[in-house]
């Protein structure tokens, strides 16, 4: 049974105009580990911008509800094979209390744009 | 059992070009409450693409079967949570012959691009 | 339950150009049955972007395993309503081996883009 699903389109250049001119969203928006590629370095606007998407995407899967904190909704793994969302705090407890038991996520980018679409499944 | 799935995306100039030149395209395509927001206003060329994406979209989980109205899909609550789908006349009639339960829904919009992404589900 | 998704975006006029400095790229990619319409005419490079998107959208759903060839899965009945594909070979079996009985597919395409959204489900 699917408990809800979201596509969320992020424009790239628009992205990484907005984290130049506020880089401290970037530490609000992804957490330590996210901002760095598994090899160490640190990710692009265009990864990073995928990345927001994924996160934008969940909360539309949950309802958009009030009180979710960005760092609490991860995607990690993405370069070796798929990604996967590791989620605590606020967006755990939402998605527990909707009866979510697994989530899906792919992400793409090409040109000027990414997008990320999740499923959140209750089996 | 997912029973379909659709995707629509839309050139947001594009599709305001159109409903510019041939404005008896939004009474067509959209019914009355569809073209104003909870709070009154006229919906935005962004919004109604968006919609219209929706209503692409539930064709194509349907399989595009022929004879399907616009006004039969409407997509109504956006501003308030997950936006949801009330489905009526033809297009319901499709939906149930094909035993669907449940529609999940999600849209997107930036800069330029719309989309709308549908799951049919049978229960 | 849903065993994998997978999205794929892909900008048609660089896909368009790349095929353009490289043809031998599309026998590489497309199947012969592929690169016609049911009408027997060539593919358009937009409707052969659509394809290649819902590819790498379907490797992603089964996590990019390596080995898998563009031959094994082809993207078939547009035309007449819904797509499907017709999975083969290398494709097949990294599907059989996880479980997926049935796909779900849609396309779409506007302006510059094209973009393919899969789902593998295991009923």
């Amino acid at each position: 049974m699917i408990v809800g699903i979201g596509i969320d389109i992020v424009e790239i250049p628009r992205f990484e105009a907005t984290i130049s001119r506020q880089p401290a969203m970037i530490d609000r928006l992804f957490t330590a580990r996210e901002q760095l590629t598994d090899e160490g370095h640190r990710r692009t606007a265009t990864s990073l911008a995928a990345r927001f998407a994924a996160k934008e995407a969940v909360a539309k899967a949950l309802g958009a509800p009030q009180g979710m904190q960005w760092h609490h909704c991860e995607v990690v793994g993405e370069s070796s094979g798929r990604p996967h969302l590791y989620l605590s705090g606020t967006v755990q407890e939402q998605a527990a209390a909707q009866g979510v038991t697994s989530w899906h996520l792919s992400l793409s980018h090409d040109g000027d744009l990414a997008v990320a679409y999740v499923i959140a499944e209750a089996n």
